[in-house]
């Protein structure tokens, strides 16, 4: 039987951090007690879990004591200042946020890419950006079968990606838009946006998280440097343009992979529909291939529309759909917490 | 002074007809008298042009006769059983559907591209696919530079693509989900869809056009075949993955391509400065890139996020944004017609 765990959830108010507590429950998780942490703010509201009320509690650095599991969904910056003091307590921290990604001392893990590498944990452990872990469900089994050298790819990322503002937003703006009966070729509506730059109801932005002095954003460089780390390949290579999509909560990726290894769809179906956490949904005769409303809500990631490249030898196109909030977060944090 | 030209336009109650009708009075198209053709359905009504009503005909193969230019865009299986019927009376068919656009005895046109192939015409002058043409309008200024070899792409295809009963269903979907007050996680509406075989609103299809055998969709390997026709340039290569997105008017694609010669961002962006019909949009830190809602309604296409690619040696990664009822259709359409 498994011992219970006392485990902390910081930032609970949150979009991840709700389904950080579904998981738990869902996955039987093996909770003694579970402490939901927020700012001052949220501090006194209650949060159910497993039946029972639980009273959000501020959080502070003295937050972490006797707790066994720290699940962090709350930014980069609440990582930083917070883990340190939850690691000193005595907890193993799984960090859904970008702070320690890179850092050598912290693992980054996909339970179905590399469980072993919790082992080597120091008190942290990364989650990795959701669009890498999401990408990686369907292309690390490729790289095992194939040897993937390089990809090009595009996201089609929903809001929950950037929390629970986000999604409020596209939700206030779709009801303004409808409320107000425009035209359809009216769709650019006269309330400022808040959380995004610009409106992304009946929109796409090519701009997720900062951009750097080379023109990509930050997002667009993790696939290719977390992919590197998580696949133990240094010489990955991943050219990726990231688009913020008027979607709730499922990413899409298309992908074009190319292989040192002959590749052909059959091959590349046989060795996807035994891999783990993914469903294979190609069958374009029946209009069936992965779609984020689909995908949204469930565990398993979906892959399809796979096809030989035009453009390279030993190329495969393929499209990968997974949920944000759980492969993408909260669902691949508690799998790694189940490693431990 | 130009002579007065008798137009007509089959398709005249579409949403890319609408668009015609547009361009030919913004445009200032030296038009004689406008012909409206649709079916037997709008046969009667009647549309504004300049002010003035024009009673919709019923096509038959009868309606051209004195007509020097008919602008089609009523679907493939119109065009091929109406154009011949349109060439025999002595019209000049511009048509906007795929039937004739492989045809070696039709030209296949963008006017920025490769406006002397309109001279070669036999009586149909064909308009590329919208995805294509947007695409083109930036790329081509690139390979006279530097030669491109191949591109990745992925696009984000608004609904007006499809026509005007898809440009409905995404408002009629949009206001079902805001008038039930649902939550942003219940947004898989009841209703059936009609026109694309999955909701459209607050997803993401990709399936644009009908399957192949091979996997791709026909609108996926338009991008090679027209491209290679239109830039003549038979050995370019694409891998396209074709997204429908809940967005009215504009498409966007995300681009990869591979040059000959070496390139730079900084000679790239020199080159698209240049570029007829093409507007620069790249300042990342003041969060501007090219967004399809902007370039709702305009003439000119965009380009944007300009950088080196991560993947390719000798290669550019950029997004470009055109209106797809305008540079994707009717615009294009009005352009080759001037060219005659």
């Amino acid at each position: 039987m498994s011992q219970l765990k006392q485990v902390a959830i910081v930032g609970a108010t949150g979009a991840v951090g709700a389904e950080m507590i579904r998981c738990l429950e869902e996955r039987n998780y093996p909770v003694g007690s579970l402490k939901l942490l927020a700012s001052a703010r949220s501090a006194g509201k209650k949060l159910k879990f497993k039946g029972e009320d639980v009273v959000i509690e501020e959080l502070t650095k003295d937050s972490f004591k006797g707790v066994d599991v720290a699940l962090f969904s709350a930014g980069g910056g609440i990582s930083r200042d917070f883990a340190p003091a939850a690691v000193s307590a005595g907890a193993v921290v799984v960090d859904n946020s970008s702070a320690f990604r890179m850092d050598d001392s912290c693992p980054l893990v996909v339970p179905e890419v590399n469980a072993e590498d919790v082992k080597k944990h120091q008190g942290i452990i990364a989650n990795p950006n959701c669009t890498t872990a999401i990408s990686l469900m369907a292309l690390y089994p490729l790289h095992k079968a194939f040897g993937v050298t390089r990809v090009f790819a595009s996201s089609y990322q929903a809001v929950s990606g950037t929390g629970a503002q986000a999604i409020e937003e596209l939700a206030r703006q779709s009801r303004e838009w409808a409320k107000q009966d425009r035209a359809w070729d009216a769709a650019k509506l006269d309330s400022k946006p808040q959380v995004y730059p610009w409106q992304i109801a009946f929109n796409v932005l090519p701009h997720v998280d900062s951009f750097l002095d080379t023109g990509y954003t930050k997002e667009e460089m993790k696939m290719e440097n977390e992919g590197r780390k998580i696949m133990h390949h240094p010489g990955f290579r991943a050219s990726v343009t990231c688009v913020r999509v008027p979607v709730f909560r499922a990413h899409s990726v298309a992908i074009s992979a190319e292989f040192e290894k002959p590749i052909s769809v059959e091959a590349a179906r046989a060795v996807l529909e035994k891999a783990p956490g993914l469903d294979v949904i190609d069958d374009p005769a029946n209009k069936l291939y992965p779609l984020p409303l689909e995908i949204a809500g469930k565990d398993n990631c979906a892959v399809g529309r796979l096809r030989m490249d035009c453009a390279m030898d030993n190329g495969l196109a393929f499209w990968v759909v997974g949920d944000q909030l759980l492969k993408g977060a909260a669902l691949n944090a508690v799998q790694i917490a189940e490693c431990l």
